[in-house]
């Protein structure tokens, strides 16, 4: 502590970066590219894992474990996906250690060389249908829906705390349909389950499209995503779903004997959101101060801070605190009491401002006279002295509140980013001043895509869903185009 | 189903292996050694972890993630720890593949070389380790109590289902302390965890005891075990917690400042328990006709299943168990209510044997009549017809007491194995015509263990808890010995 943060405005690279490592979220490991998720961003991580799950299980999905290792041999099965992940593919080549010859040091045995290589997973689909050939004979297997937690590793030069890591965690979803609209529906469907624990929990607005052909999964037919703006006007992709037609089922040979007896290719989707959510947490609603954390994923929901000067003082106030808490956590919110003889309340008040608790209380003397305590948000940085009758709902109300408010201004923020051009010009311009979201005319080719990004970096972030066709002119080519698409700047 | 599964008595290896793939527990993948855990086998690891990290958290415990691979460098720095575990390490040497030169396949990249290899952790103390020295300073940092749920390969020969896998799910905790008496009150609490959970989760009666020297974690100064008695007489480590001393603490140099103001290293444990507890949990209760789970792991703990002529009957068989789920529900109890009209009753009731399910119902229509139903236990196989009153209480009782019965039953079969003997030739001939635990003496040394191991296959499982010291001759060297020691064949 004391040390003060970067603030946004002079450098919100090294803000982010800085509060990450401050509040104790993650750290660099000495491996190259991967990080250590410390207790308390593991604790938020834990949080979301436990919402996701529910919302997985509650339509209809079960929970499987496959080998983190995939012969290569698998992995090559399906083109596009290998040309896609090849270039970050972590290789195992040997199962053994031994001490070298002169005893000095621990070296690899080349005795001990496997006769196919080793792929960590960047992701499952390969290992996985080929076990669903297997599991799938009969139109009566499907639909299969599974959803897997699990650590995935993709090779990257330039890494960021929890936004770009070489190792992650995260989940995927690998479902196994009888039909191309049923998969369809489906893919569709958990980009909906997204969207919806990114709104709800999260407080992060989203909008939801489909990616150009460009910015497609390997391997996917369409690939549908929700888009998060983040404070310095950037875009971030918080979750994709893929339609991946049979293009799995014909590599691993995954049939099915429909109703009438015939045999056909199973039709697949797979979605997946990581750890990269934290990053997104963190960079939609945390200001100069420290993180700020939407109530429903806060660790730590109500801290309670006591100030006092005699020994007595505090006895009497642990003991108003130790009821206040119970009946807290009764209404099922999360309460941490922090009377560390240790540390005065000024270092307190900072700490957990820093870490984004949204309410705090301050209790002293005074307040135990009159019958009050302090209530300070994370969100508006307030304080009001107020009774403590009726705290519990007050608080459960409070916290609702804020969650509300951070989602309202996070929403806010964003449609004030959303800019409509009509030229190339104006694009730049719009780009360089002021971010954000830039709905635009686009003739539909991947070339022009491309050439806007070598000239700009901006990419198309998604094609919106349930906008209506608009006729207009692709503001690069001057091609026809018969929709907007968003274009930004993206993590 | 149909296929009978092999009987116990038969071939009790076969039995095992038949079981947990029929019950769709789990099943071998491509990749050698490595499993794919199903759904079923999933959902109740799923049980086990909740409850584990709630005893876990309940202890103080936080939980964070480390990364995958280990730089080999770091691998080394503790000798006794790398001696341990080389021989099954796999090891990443290249980060990239690419088309060969002909394009006909995908090859590793020569190009994408790792200067130094990486190693799959096959547990975390190393990697872990170098970052306490980061977090530990001061006596305040201490204690440091971290638990990471996570998956671990160690290259293994001959595997088996759950048993002896090349990857496996695990909790591995990490504490760090300022004393050594606190780090060993550590252990041997973690192990009082794990035989906590074993008895009154899993029903699984266990012996604590501390492992022979030989038997012990690699760099580890004394193992903490829990054991367990399969149904074939063999004994099974089900859960060990490890004092580490300070040999992690100097092998990545962690000090930390003492109240007085000296530096000090830090003292270690360790403690883990993984996927092998399904195999434990499998071969504790199941029988001839299939799983047999404990109520508090199973994922389904009362199916319901109609039995009707008519489309009639079915609906109002459906509306009465509607009621009656939304009723157990209520309770905290898992119900399946099986209205699939695409099965006989009959393949259910199998299926739902085959799979464990603790209670199955059975409702037709001339329950609707009685107001009565059928109630089946999986622990006795005995049933019931009993009133449709009080149901759910009547469940919520009778899964307790099937819990109970469970657990008594398995205790009864342990207890009928632990056999005192004291001649080398009782030894042996208990350990061939009975099998089981049996209590000899042994005079301390690793010579007579490693004999005995060479020419029996009998180890040391533990050198039981509690038990007082007493006076006697070693059975095999005839030398003074002190205390019983518990030998058995084990998996």
């Amino acid at each position: 502590m004391g040390k003060r943060l970067t603030k946004r405005e002079e450098d919100y690279s090294k803000w982010y970066n800085e509060l990450v490592i401050t509040a104790d979220l993650a750290e660099n490991s000495g491996v190259r590219g991967m990080m250590v998720i410390k207790p308390y961003g593991y604790a938020i991580w834990e949080k979301m894992q436990a919402e996701l799950d529910k919302m997985f299980k509650d339509t209809g999905h079960e929970n499987a474990y496959f080998p983190l290792l995939i012969p290569k041999s698998y992995f090559s099965k399906e083109a596009s996906h290998v040309d896609g992940f090849a270039k970050e593919c972590a290789v195992v080549t040997h199962y053994r250690l031994k001490n070298s010859d002169d005893g000095k040091e621990i070296v690899v045995d080349e005795k001990a060389k496997l006769e196919e290589e080793l792929i960590i997973r960047p992701t499952s689909e390969t290992i996985i249908w080929d076990s669903y050939r297997k599991w799938i004979q009969s139109y009566r297997d499907l639909p299969l829906l599974i959803n897997q937690w699990a650590n995935v590793l993709r090779w990257e030069m330039r890494t960021r705390l929890f936004l770009r890591t070489a190792e992650f965690l995260w989940q995927e979803g690998h479902t196994a349909h009888s039909t191309e609209s049923e998969a369809m529906e489906e893919a569709i469907k958990m980009q909906g389950v997204y969207a919806d624990f990114a709104e709800n929990f999260m407080a992060m607005p989203v909008i939801k499209g489909e990616k150009s052909k460009n910015e497609r999964f390997a391997g996917a037919l369409n690939t549908y995503t929700i888009e998060a703006l983040m404070q310095d006007g950037k875009a971030l992709q918080a979750g994709t779903s893929h339609f991946l037609g049979q293009n799995f089922a014909k590599a691993f040979d995954v049939k099915f004997t429909t109703k009438e007896g015939k045999q056909e290719f199973v039709w697949a989707t797979s979605w997946g959101v990581s750890t990269r959510l934290m990053g997104a947490l963190v960079m939609t609603h945390s200001d100069d101060k420290g993180l700020v954390l939407p109530p429903r994923l806060a660790p730590i929901q109500v801290v309670i801070v006591p100030i006092y000067k005699t020994e007595e003082q505090l006895e009497s106030i642990d003991r108003k605190v130790e009821k206040m808490s119970t009946e807290l956590k009764s209404k099922g919110i999360s309460v941490k009491y922090d009377n560390r003889t240790t540390h005065k309340p000024g270092w307190k008040f900072a700490e957990y401002e820093l870490k984004g608790v949204p309410l705090r209380i301050a209790i002293g003397p005074r307040d135990m006279e009159n019958n009050t305590l302090e209530l300070a948000r994370r969100d508006t940085l307030t304080k009001e002295i107020v009774t403590q009758e009726d705290i519990s709902e007050r608080i459960k109300n409070l916290l609702e509140e804020i969650q509300e408010n951070l989602f309202n201004k996070a929403l806010d923020y964003r449609n004030g980013l959303i800019t409509e051009v009509n030229t190339f010009d104006e694009f730049v311009e719009v780009l360089n001043k002021k971010g954000g979201f830039i709905s635009a005319h686009w003739d539909g080719t991947s070339e022009t895509e491309e050439q806007i990004k070598n000239r700009t970096k901006a990419t198309i972030r998604c094609i919106p869903s349930g906008t209506e066709d608009q006729e207009g002119t692709c503001i690069y080519s001057g091609d026809k185009s018969s929709k907007r698409v968003l274009f930004a700047k993206a993590y």
